[in-house]
C-alpha cells in the first residue's frame, strides 16, 4: 500500500485511520514521521477518539516517544491518559529522567504507581525521587543523568571514558562534565571545550572551573530564570545542602517551563482556567471548564450594573444615556487594559516592584489626564453630533475623561498590589479593573446627568 | 566612598546619581554590577533623564555592553538613542555581529551611518551586510562569526587552531565547526564532541556530519522556529544559493526573536501598539502612542451602540433593560474571548489551519449550546429575582443564550479567517469579536423585548 504524498491528501487523518486499522507499526511510524510536526498534531487532533487511543500502543515505544516530542504537551497528556500502564511505562523508558517525572506528574487519570512498577527498577527509583520535588523547583526540573569524575582523573582517561559512552552521550547532549572531591561534594565543572584543549595527562582538577555556580535543589523557577538570564550557561549543577550533586538543570528545560507558565497565565487571562483546552477533548469537559469563569463574572457584572439600576429615574428621563453606558464601559476598559499591560510588562522585566505603586500611579495620572481630555472631547463631540444635544455631549465627555483617569490608575496599580499579596496579577487584574471602572463609569455618567438634568431634557 | 549594601538602600538610584555626578567609571561599574539584573533595570528606570543619558558614556564600553545585556531591550534602545555616535560605536564593537545589526536596526533616532563610520571597517562592513537582510529572516538573525576548516584538515590541527583562538572562543560559544569543500561550499558540520572523540590524524572530513541541515538566508522566523523545534541543534549554518556559508543562526537567538514577537503581539492585543512602552519614556510619547487604539475603538463602539439608539422606544418602555445591556455585552465578550484564546493557541501549535474553520465552528457550537443554556438560565434567574419580572428574565436569558452561540462562533472562527488573509489575529480578533457580539447582543435583547412588550410592562 503506497500512500500519496501528504500535500495531495485532503484529509490525512483518514489515511492514518486506515493505517491504524491495518495495524502495521512500521508504515504507521513512517507515515507520521513524514507528516512533520504541525501536520502530525493536526492529524491526531482530527482522529476520532477510538482511533486516537490506538496511536501510542500501535507504535514502537521509541517512535511513540518521538511523536510525543513533536505534539503539544496537552495532546500528549490526553493520549497517555487513555493508554494502558505498560504502554506508558514503555514510552517513558525512552525519555530522559526529567521528562519522565514531568509527564508522570501531569497525568491525572493514570495510576503512577502502576506505571512505575512496569519500569526498570533503577529508572523508576530516579523518577520517584524527582517527582518528590515540587514541579516548579530545581528538583522538579532537573535531569538526574550527568557525568561525574574524580578531580584526579587525567584528561585522556576522561576522553576514553566518553568514547566508551558515546552512544549514551548522544542522548545526554553533554556540555559539561562534573568533578567531585574526596567527600563526594561537587568541586568543579569542566566544559567539553576545556577537555578538548587539555594536554592528555593533566588531571581534570587542574583544568576545571573551580567552585562552579551551583543551584540549590529548592530554587524556584523564578530564581532559575534569573540565573540563566544573567549567565551564559547551558546547564547548571543542582546540589543538596551538603553540596553533593543531585542533577543538572538545562537552560532549555527552564525556558520551556517558563514559556509554559507564561502560556497558562495568558490563557487564564482570557478565561481559559483549569488547564489548556484542545477542541479534541470531550465536549462536556470543555464546557464545564469554560463555565467556571463566566459564572463568577455574572456576579461581578450584576454588581457593576446595580449602579445603573439605582439611577433608573435619571435614565428614563434621558433615555439616550443608555446608548452611552456600554461605550463608557468599553472605552474605560480599553485605557485601563493598556495600563495593566505596561505594569505586567514592567513587573516581568523587574523595572518596577510592588513598592513602586505610587510612582506608577503618578506616571499613569500624567497619561490619564492627557488621554482623558482627548478621548472625552472625542466622545463629547460624537454625542453632540449624533444626539443633537450639547449638554449630553458634555456629560458623557466629562464622565469618560474622569473615568479614564480612574481606569489608568486602577489598571496601573492593581497588578502591583496583587503581586504584593502574592496573587497572580495575570488572572485577577482584568476582572478587578473591569468591575471597578464599570461601577465608577456608570456612576459618573448617571450622577453628572442627574445634576445637569434641567439642561438635558 | 563605600556604599552600603543594596538591601539597605531605600532609593538605590540616588546612589547611582551621586556616582554619575562624581564620574568615577570603576565605582559606577562595580555598583551597577552589584545590583543584579532587575535592580539595575529598576534603578536606571528611576533616574531622571539627565542622569540616565550619562550612564552609557560614563562606563567603559565593555561594561556598557554588559549593562545593555541585562536591561530590557526597550530600555537599552532608549539609552542608546540619547547617546553620541562614538559612544554607540564603541559599545557595538563589544557585541557579536548579530546583536550589532539588531540594535542598529532598531535605533530610530540615531544616524546609523555616523555610527558605522566610527567602527572598525571590517566590523562595520559585516554589520552593513547583516542589516541589508530583513530583520525577521535567517539573514537578519544570523551571526557572521563562525569557524570553518577544509575537509582535509586533520583533527589534531583543528584542535591546535582552536587552542590558539581560545580567547575568542569564549565569546563565540562554539558548538560546531563547519567544513567546506574545494569550491568553498559547505560540505559538513563537526560537533565539538566528534572532534574530541576523533583520533588525532584523521581528516575532519571523515568524522564530520555530511550534508548537514542548512538554512537558506531568506528563511523566515516561522520556518526557523519550526526547524529548531523539530531538531535538537543549538545552531545551524546559513547558506546562500550556491551553498556557501554566510553565517550561523543560534537557537537562543531564534528563541529570543520569537519571544519578542510574541510579547509585542500580546501588548498589541491589550492596546499597546507601536512598540513597547516604558513609564520612563516622555509623557507626550506615551500618551500619543496609547491614543491610537482607543480613538479607533470609539468608532466601533458607536457602531455597536447605534443598535441601542434604534430601539430607544423599547428602552424607555422597559427602562430595566438598560441595566442588562452592559451585562450581555460583557458576558458574551467573555465567552467569545475563550474561543479566541483556544483558536489562537491551536493555530500556534499547528493543530488547526485556516481551512479548518468549519470544523472549529462545529466544535464551538457544541460548547456554545451547552454554555449558552447554563449562562442564559443563570442570567434569567438573576434578572427575575432582582427585578421581580419573570418575562424580563426570559428575555435577557434567551438573548444571552443565543448571543453566547454567536460569540463562540465568531471567537472561534475569526482568528482562522484573519490568518487566512495574512492578517495578525492577535491584534484584530478582539475588536472584531467585541463589536460584532455587542451589536448582535443588543439587537437580541431589544428585539426580543419589543416582541414580548405586552408581557413586560
Amino acid at each position: 500500500m503506497t500512500e500519496p504524498p501528504i500535500e495531495e491528501v485532503d484529509r490525512p487523518w483518514e489515511v492514518l485511520e486506515r493505517l491504524l486499522d491495518a495495524g502495521d507499526r512500521e508504515q504507521l511510524a513512517s507515515y507520521l514521521t513524514g507528516l512533520g510536526a504541525s501536520d502530525a498534531a493536526r492529524c491526531i487532533d482530527r482522529l476520532d477518539e477510538e482511533h486516537r487511543d490506538l496511536v501510542l500502543a500501535s507504535l514502537e515505544p521509541e517512535k511513540a516517544a518521538e511523536l510525543l516530542d513533536v505534539l503539544a504537551a496537552a495532546q500528549g497528556r490526553e493520549m497517555l491518559e487513555h493508554s494502558a500502564p505498560e504502554t506508558v511505562a514503555a514510552i517513558l523508558e525512552e525519555l530522559g529522567s526529567d521528562e519522565q517525572a514531568d509527564i508522570l506528574n501531569s497525568l491525572e487519570q493514570v495510576d503512577a504507581e502502576a506505571v512505575l512498577e512496569r519500569m526498570a527498577p533503577e529508572a523508576a527509583e530516579s523518577v520517584r525521587t524527582l517527582t518528590s520535588y515540587p514541579s516548579d523547583t530545581a528538583g522538579g526540573l532537573m535531569a538526574s543523568e550527568f557525568l561525574t569524575f574524580a578531580a584526579t582523573t587525567p584528561a585522556a582517561e576522561v576522553i576514553e571514558e566518553l568514547r566508551r559512552q558515546v552512544d549514551e552521550m548522544d542522548d545526554l547532549d553533554v556540555q559539561y562534565i562534573y568533578v567531585n572531591g574526596d567527600d563526594g561534594a561537587l568541586v568543579g565543572a569542566l566544559p567539553l571545550r576545556n577537555l578538548v584543549l587539555a594536554r592528555s595527562k593533566r588531571p581534570i582538577g587542574e583544568v576545571m572551573i573551580k567552585d562552579p555556580k551551583t543551584i540549590a535543589v529548592t530554587a524556584t523557577l523564578d530564581e532559575l530564570v534569573d540565573v540563566f538570564e544573567e549567565t551564559g550557561f547551558l546547564g547548571l549543577p543542582v546540589v543538596d545542602e551538603a553540596h553533593r550533586q543531585l542533577g543538572v538543570v538545562h537552560r532549555s528545560d527552564i525556558d520551556d517551563a517558563w514559556d509554559e507558565r507564561a502560556e497558562m497565565r495568558r490563557l487564564k487571562a482570557q478565561g481559559i482556567v483549569g488547564g489548556e483546552e484542545l477542541r479534541s477533548m470531550a465536549v462536556w469537559r470543555r464546557s464545564y471548564r469554560r463555565l467556571s469563569w463566566p459564572s463568577v463574572n455574572i456576579l461581578l457584572n450584576v454588581l457593576a450594573a446595580s449602579v445603573i439600576a439605582s439611577y433608573q429615574d435619571t435614565l428614563s428621563a434621558v433615555i439616550a444615556l443608555a446608548v452611552f453606558l456600554p461605550i463608557i464601559s468599553d472605552m474605560s476598559g480599553c485605557s485601563g487594559n493598556q495600563a495593566v499591560a505596561v505594569s505586567m510588562r514592567e513587573l516581568t522585566l523587574g523595572i518596577v516592584k510592588p513598592v513602586d505603586v505610587f510612582y506608577v500611579w503618578r506616571k499613569e495620572l500624567a497619561v490619564g489626564v492627557l488621554n482623558g481630555i482627548v478621548l472625552g472631547m472625542l466622545l463629547a463631540g460624537t454625542a453632540w453630533l449624533w444626539q443633537g444635544n450639547a449638554m449630553l455631549g458634555a456629560v458623557v465627555g466629562c464622565a469618560l475623561a474622569l473615568n479614564t483617569l480612574v481606569a489608568v490608575s486602577i489598571g496601573g496599580a492593581v497588578p502591583l498590589v496583587l503581586k504584593r499579596f502574592n496573587m497572580d496579577p495575570a488572572l485577577a487584574s482584568g476582572p478587578i479593573l473591569t468591575t471597578l471602572t464599570d461601577m465608577c463609569g456608570f456612576f459618573l455618567v448617571l450622577s453628572l446627568a442627574a445634576s445637569a438634568m434641567q439642561h438635558l431634557t
